[in-house]
């Protein structure tokens, strides 16, 4: 490299899980680094499911990207949604023409559901990948209770309170389980009109078994921790349609006002932009070295790629997306640190590089307070002991120390008083009246009965 | 009052200050005590300032209606909005003639800012009232600093680095305060292009001093600190345009992009609905005993009031609030005891009611770290004192004791590492790229001059 020359300029895209942990793997590398997301935070998502079930605030598992990487004087954080990259000018471009030069480039934009061809239930049956996500599943729920005590029939009031949720993995078990924990302790003493007690959480799977990631055993302890706590598991069930009142289930109707969506993969489409192979899911088929065919320099992590390790292939895991943030990071920085090295070849062998392997530390899933299923290397448990290896590997993971101080304080309180501190019912379309159904004499019979 | 004859029905609109500490009041009363409220929840307004600068979270200073009523088995809580008060027919209103009967009434619907008949002003500069206002600032305030690290022209990132504040009460010295130390600390680290220490803050008022309710000494301290810290302050100072650009100020044009709105008083429009004489800002004008003129089961208490008290009119703060709840509570309580014991008259006489007197307890107003002022029996503080005072007050009268305990720990966090730790930018309208001013140029300029 020439003195005087720029340095090489990496453009990372995405800035969860796989792209944070790249852009701190090249701290110190002779690079700019810019990191592009279209949040000013990092999310960590694991957690999620507790925002949208009141158990913690947005902020408490979210950090400013800006904050986070603000010593690392290599990287810049620009905020802006890419709309996808051409490979040949190597550019990555945004809305109105607007693009940004890239010598090496990281798409780690992650995925969504999939609601299987049928993105018209999105509406009714809302995911849980963003914070807007979160806060309108949590508004939807605590609606639920609200609406059932003033409905006016028994049948109506049923309806209000039931739960569907669609997908068995870690994401719907823990959902099924809050949400029985918010009906039978957290709200129980709120309503005058509904035993609240009576709620129906029903979780749905296509799949013979919950947990596809972890063995039979602890799949089926799953489901049996599940019911006892009163959800009812339905497996080998496919959802045929979703509409404001239920959910079909084969020819079956379930009348449900709440369908809550955790089913399913679809990748950001920016993959669809290379012109490469894809899955079905849109993930791109990268290379050993999670390269994007015939790219050296174009690499696809976390939850947008697909790749085998050891031949097995890596799941869309949050350790997984670190891991692979982590590899290509240090890759990155390695070979530009080798090409500013006086006398170095113009462009190391990329046939040089060792592939990704994935290590699986071992799965985790939590179904309520003391409730778990925990796998590590090879070793299965369950309940209490479970539920506390969960809590310290997700206080641990934590970006930030207040976030970990924050979260740990509220989930203390949760376990004494079993409340669920953000019960806030926010956003622009509040419940209007008739979405509670209400008429006069539905409220004057409450009155005279009260 | 016949055996099996119905309870008397309170009915209170607005979970605020007022209509909670009304409900409160009527704990063990012989009543069926309903409590209306849009939100599900109780929001310490006098905190809602530090969502908006992105210091604690929405749940931190909410508290779920239901919750804090569970245990008072004679209220109720109902959301919902209603529309009107049908006095004739003792009933309030909701949408699609809906409506619920009272033999008592109390109104606590609070108020909002006015924008002096200029209401299209408000989706500019917004206003700071709800959890949803506080969001939206929170996030014009985070969005500056954004699209000033990526303006093109100096004088761009000048405007967008210029902050409007309308209204020197409380809210807007708090705003302004924090709003310079979000920029000259705890964002100081993040951004690449930009220096945040040259934000400029512009405080305006009407009046010829800030903090009316303070005495002129105070008010010339608040002015001075702020100074101080960086803010302009600008008295005597009439807004007479705003507009996406900037805000018109007599003839003279200041380029700002963010204008936000702490001015001015409108009462809830439900008080027009009763047909009575109003204040030009929509309060109610009631009678000593809160009651509307003519009606002595209907009372109007907190923002929503205009009474005297010893002479003075009561200003619209929490204090006079609860005061006010609390009192009304009490009568009802007291009138619907009396009536229930057997051989009482059938109606109390209202002429035996004693007045409401404000209690004034003093005043108190933040500016920034150790910086407040603070007015108590005669006495007068400015400074840490002060502060102190202020922060151990504020505390106090949290609703829950977990709240307290959090934000306590934000503040502490907060006081060691000026650190704001809930900056997230939130909502669906997220910065587009043209909000950015972006263009090839800029962003290509950018990283050659990274």
């Amino acid at each position: 490299m020439k003195a005087g020359a720029r340095l090489p300029r990496v453009v990372i895209v995405g800035g969860g899980f796989a792209g944070l942990n790249a852009a701190q793997a090249l701290s110190g590398a002779p690079a700019e680094v810019t990191l592009i997301d279209r949040r000013n935070f990092h999310l960590f998502q694991p957690l999620l499911y507790q925002v949208a079930t009141a158990g913690l605030s947005p902020a408490d598992i979210a950090s400013p990207l800006r904050h986070v990487l603000r010593k690392q004087k290599n990287c810049r954080v620009v905020l802006a949604e890419p709309m996808g990259v051409d490979l040949d000018k190597r550019r990555v471009k945004f809305e109105e023409g607007v693009c940004i030069e890239y010598d090496w480039l990281v798409l780690a934009a992650g995925a969504t559901h999939s609601y299987f061809g049928h993105d018209e239930w999105e509406e009714i049956a809302p995911g849980l990948k963003t914070v807007e996500d979160a806060t309108e599943i949590r508004r939807r729920i605590l609606l639920a209770f609200e609406s059932a005590e003033y409905e006016g029939s028994e049948e109506a009031r049923r309806a209000a309170l039931t739960f569907a949720i669609v997908g068995g993995g870690a994401t719907g078990v823990e959902m099924a389980g809050s949400i029985m924990e918010i009906a039978a302790k957290t709200v129980a003493q709120d309503f005058r009109n509904i035993d609240t007690k009576t709620t129906r959480v029903i979780l749905f799977d296509g799949n013979d078994r919950l947990l596809p990631a972890f063995s039979p055993e602890s799949s089926a302890r799953a489901k049996r921790t599940l019911e006892k706590m009163g959800v009812e598991v339905r497996l080998k069930a496919f959802v045929t349609n979703v509409t404001r009142n239920g959910i079909y289930v084969g020819e079956e109707f379930i009348a449900a006002r709440s369908v809550l969506w955790a089913a399913g993969v679809r990748a950001n489409p920016i993959g669809a932009s290379l012109g490469v192979p894809l899955e079905k899911s849109g993930q791109v088929k990268v290379e050993a070295d999670l390269t994007v065919p015939g790219q050296s320099r174009v690499f696809v992590v976390g939850d947008m790629a697909s790749v085998t390790s050891k031949g097995k292939p890596v799941p869309g895991v949050a350790p997984a997306a670190i891991q692979m943030g982590r590899y290509v990071g240090r890759l990155i920085a390695s070979e530009i640190s080798a090409e500013a090295r006086p006398g170095s070849a113009a462009d190391a062998s990329p046939a040089a590089r060792q592939s990704f392997v994935y290590w699986d530390k071992g799965s985790l899933a939590t179904i309520g307070k003391a409730k778990a299923v925990a796998e590590i290397a090879g070793f299965r448990f369950a309940g209490y002991f479970a539920w506390l290896i969960w809590s310290l590997v997700h206080i641990m993971f934590l970006i930030s120390f207040r976030n970990r101080l924050i979260v740990m304080f509220n989930w203390a309180w949760g376990w004494f008083f079993f409340s669920k501190s953000a019960r806030l019912i926010t956003g622009e379309s509040n419940m209007r009246i008739d979405e509670v159904k209400a008429n006069e004499s539905v409220i004057g019979r409450e009155v005279a009965k009260f």
